[in-house]
């Protein structure tokens, strides 16, 4: 007969000791130097008593969406879904045929709705996507993903993320970070999917907005969406973003692009222990192969900076037995 | 002998009965319609199956901070704090003794320092409080909180945070609820002491602003906090602050004034059970009795808006049996 004590110790132990020998918490990822690094990184940041010991409060870490959590290629997720909803609600808005940059984004054209430039684009983002509350945009943002398919794949956006990182936001996650997507995409656009998708509760996730108005609808107080761009979270914006909305300069930063170079200096010209990662899109047959010369997602300065600061440069194509979820 | 799975059964469930004839969560609440209109929405919104059941990720709370988590008279302690530091750096800089608003600061003179309107205080802001990083601006806030003393008690200002407030934090954590401080006052003299003295992530603080710009320091990316206000997180600000940075809607809400007033609206007029809370500040004798005639804090507008939405108006003389911790 086990004694009671020792039967709820045993109880007890039990989930440690499936810890303790349990399965890599990164199956997708090949034996190598950049699984290692992470590992490592996280057994030290996480490990009482260890040198690199970080407290939890502190153990944050920041990802960037686009190229990094889900494809980016052959245009953000986000223009598609601005493109076709110009395109449904080109009806009830005739003028827009006067414009060029309107008739293109109708046809499909995507090169030419590209044509006008950061300008034209700002005008259709502000058609395509203002003029509501943030919880109507959500909700049409998320509609969209339920039916909208990926060119190539002919599968939804939100089965084209990286199985990968699904797998890091895990372990981080179970090593007490907690994980914050710092997106240059627009932040309702995100938290659309982002808690469904990733785990990661809409307060957790910094992006670019449109400014807010109050205003009062039926009575009731009611925020509007206005189509004027209020701050841009990438680039420069990323750490600005991140200052304000987290308060405390992360540990560990996981981007692929130039517009996640700032993020990952701000986060690894830290004190102590940090971590900075690169996802370079290096697998033309399992996803897209881009860097230097791409219109979306130019890795180039990024990638030259990374050996002085030890960022880990991941390879698609050798350093994941599996691309996607 | 007990069957090793009921053993296991009865050990699991040994928390929840503890629970269930536990300890009152709010010890320092008189019994009273307040406290339980408090006790009943928690029960509803967390029970599962009830009628006003709200899953974990939808219970979010809202509070405001001074007057509602801690002291603000007979002045806002970032009010204070800003011109002890004014004083500090008077030495260093002659040409504010040309500058009436700076001359009164430096005496003191609390009142001559307002006389120059929101244009004076703003000067006195950008030169108190911006020029440093986010992280040496808190360094510099929470070094000052630990000497800064109370006039009235002597006492540090975080010894002045309110008792049953602090009960309401812990009480609606164990509910499930995620708590976010919507302030009025500088995000980052907030997070100087949020964690510490209300168990509240600095990411969980949202306040007013001033503009950020990234430069380098010494080969280093670094962020600097200019003399500019970018953001006010008071009256219409408030919901605005809260769906950029929480992007949900809160179901309770916190608050003791009319800059509060937007962000009760916001809360309570969302489809569903909602709560909100008013803190009247009756009890000249163990704190301070203000409202409609009051320079900081004023509670009008909001009071008489109360009874419509079904606003809980405390009152601190009747409701609190103790006020400080």
């Amino acid at each position: 007969m086990v004694e009671r004590r020792s039967l709820a110790a045993l109880f007890l132990a039990l989930p440690v000791a499936a810890k303790a020998q349990g399965a890599d918490p990164l199956p997708s990822w090949r034996e190598g130097p950049r699984k290692h690094a992470l590992l490592d990184f996280v057994a030290s940041v996480s490990r009482e008593g260890s040198a690199g010991y970080v407290p939890p409060a502190e153990r944050i870490a920041v990802f960037d969406n686009d190229g990094t959590l889900w494809v980016e290629q052959p245009a953000y997720p986000q223009l598609i879904f601005m493109l076709d909803r110009i395109r449904a609600l080109a009806p009830q808005n005739p003028a827009w045929q006067q414009d060029a940059v309107f008739r293109a984004a109708i046809a499909g054209d995507l090169r030419g709705a590209m044509a006008g430039g950061h300008e034209g684009l700002m005008r259709l983002a502000g058609a395509a996507m203002a003029g509501n509350t943030p919880e109507d945009f959500q909700r049409i943002a998320a509609d969209w993903l339920k039916t909208a398919r990926h060119p190539r794949w002919n599968r939804p956006f939100t089965a084209l993320v990286y199985q990968p990182m699904l797998e890091v936001l895990r372990f981080l996650r179970s090593g007490g970070f907690a994980n914050f997507i710092v997106s240059g995409g627009g932040v309702e656009f995100v938290r659309a999917f982002a808690e469904d998708t990733y785990g990661i509760p809409q307060h957790q996730v910094v992006g670019s907005s449109f400014a807010l108005k109050v205003t009062e609808d039926a009575g009731r107080l009611t925020l509007l969406r206005e189509p004027r761009v209020d701050f841009i979270d990438d680039g420069p914006g990323k750490p600005i973003g991140i200052a304000r909305h987290i308060g405390r300069r992360p540990i560990a930063a996981f981007g692929n692009s130039d517009g996640d170079f700032e993020m990952l200096r701000y986060t690894t010209e830290g004190a102590g222990k940090r971590f900075g990662m690169i996802i370079r899109h290096d697998d033309a047959e399992r996803e897209f192969a881009y860097d230097r010369e791409s219109h979306i997602g130019r890795l180039a300065r990024a990638l030259d900076a990374a050996p002085a600061p030890g960022w880990q440069v991941v390879s698609m194509r050798e350093d994941w037995a599996r691309v996607f979820a």
